[in-house]
């Protein structure tokens, strides 16, 4: 039941986030509800043309009976850097080929609608904000953990964006400056040392050495996703590496404590799955790191869950919301 | 020479900067220069009280001849946590006596004028991002490395505040998760590792096993100014420990860059008298660990040196200003 009546002229918009294992499309309204929702996985071995393709298809499936006219405009977020105001993904590592893209350029045309860019991270931020767990709140914090770390910050009631818009780099941020060598080439990245690329590695190792544990079974495959259900089974070692995670976790909320003074700070992407498993680590962190008057800051679950990219994509690509 | 025609009717301020060492005040008109300057050394076991009639003395003595309508009012920087907006020192852990000091309310009717109050690492901002070295930019991070390390964030043209105008404690970044314990209780804080105080114990530390240093001679007295004076005349421990010491300023500040994405980094407080020394090592740790997009951005000397606070205390008073 998709909506086409007057009444909806230019209230609705799309949503893509483009990830490095999935292409998500949403047909949002402007109160954040998704209408329709499609996915498929990353074509990255056919290039940017090829993705590009993807996201037509999906556009046109979320928007499949919706009149033109309720359209306002297509939001993109993607993995950073990148530039917003221009429209330019200006390199994805993970994705071959994408250098220099003009990615909005290429969709407004094909689509004839105004096309916005935005960083995942602060997409997904502004989602949480709008609609999700963030809603209401001058200064907050949106930290993603899953293949890296990303994340954004609304501050003094606004998007903190920074010289060309590339502030809140959370992963890249260092906790351990002799630690685990990042993919960005830095040296104990909270990215290298806690993501759920970094947990996945570091259960493999462990596993490895431990074969009674339930992890073993998986052998090279172990990620984690394994961790978190060994955990819920009550796999000693699965616990033993949650705790760890939640401790990585925690020195790095700290910092952000310090340094952004949010009202929350709101934890979204894969490994937020096992949240409720980690939330007792992060906060024994902070009550151990943070200053007294940053103890009562609360950690939350994202609400929007894996919509938080698509909706905040779509907020910035709603005119009339002004997002700052 | 002091003006006091009715020309400049409100158009002067009077900045205090409350340190735990010494006590400043300036007079300051409107375009950022200090008219007349005094200090006194912080009558810190006095308590606050004693420390109010310093500030008293200080404030007549820079504003003597001047008539009272050209005064528009006081601002006073003090380290934090601190309520700005309510005037209240909350705690000084290096001042005896200093919690819940509602030191704008003491000035402002001691003297019968408006009197505004501001973290001193942010005032320092104000005062850098008005007069100094990050005039004109819309995105900087001041770094103050004396005692401590602190500091203020300028960010799409405005100052960083965030929830209780908390945000930008620089200084408790861990950038190594097992490192030095801090004076706030963590561990690894950038202060524990690189403010003067770390850098003069660890010079101790190094001078005591090194007779042939230069340091040695000043015994149990090392601090860093004998590093900075050592390795100008070419003390080979000396560059040592500067070369240390820009390193782990050089961690910090890649963190900044990735946090805030500033266009500049300016560097002030005790020891930016060594600047010049610490530049190449920050420059190299910068090329090291800074994702690409990130290293072209210029790390600076404060150009107010000892005035930054003062000025930026200054600034936060004249109401004309504005600071956002």
């Amino acid at each position: 039941m998709k909506p086409s009546s007057d009444a909806l002229r230019g209230a609705l918009t799309v949503g893509v986030d483009l990830g490095g294992t999935q292409v998500r499309a949403g047909l949002v309204d402007a109160t954040g509800n998704v209408l329709a929702r499609a996915a498929s996985r990353t074509d990255g071995a056919g290039g940017p043309r090829a993705v590009l393709q993807q996201m037509l298809r999906l556009i046109a499936e979320v928007t499949r009976g919706v009149e033109a006219s309720s359209l306002a405009g297509v939001g993109v977020c993607a993995p950073g850097p990148l530039d917003g105001p221009a429209g330019v993904v200006l390199d994805i590592p993970t994705l071959p080929g994408w250098v220099d893209v003009p990615i909005s350029d290429w969709l407004s045309e094909a689509l004839a609608l105004p096309v916005t860019l935005e960083n995942d991270g602060v997409g997904a931020a502004i989602g949480e904000w709008r609609f999700g767990a963030g809603r209401g709140l001058s200064d907050f914090v949106y930290v993603t953990v899953s293949t890296g770390i990303g994340g954004g910050v609304i501050a003094d009631g606004r998007v903190l964006r920074g010289h060309r818009q590339m502030a809140a780099h959370l992963g890249h941020m260092t906790i351990d400056r002799l630690g685990e060598v990042c993919a960005c080439g830095n040296r104990g990245c909270w990215e290298a040392q806690a993501s759920g690329t970094a947990l996945g590695a570091f259960a493999r190792l462990r596993a490895a050495q431990t074969p009674d544990s339930s992890l073993a079974r998986h052998g090279v495959a172990v990620d984690a996703r394994h961790v978190i259900e060994g955990a819920r089974a009550g796999d000693a070692l699965s616990l033993q590496l949650v705790a760890r995670e939640a401790e990585l976790l925690g020195v790095g909320i700290v910092n952000l404590l310090h340094l952004y003074s949010p009202r929350a700070v709101v934890i979204g992407g894969g490994v937020s799955s096992g949240f409720d498993l980690l939330r007792p680590g992060i906060e024994h962190q902070i009550r151990l790191r943070a200053m007294p008057a940053f103890r009562g800051v609360p950690v939350v679950a994202s609400t929007l869950g894996q919509n938080s990219g698509i909706i905040g994509a779509a907020c910035a690509a709603l005119p009339q919301d002004g997002v700052p």
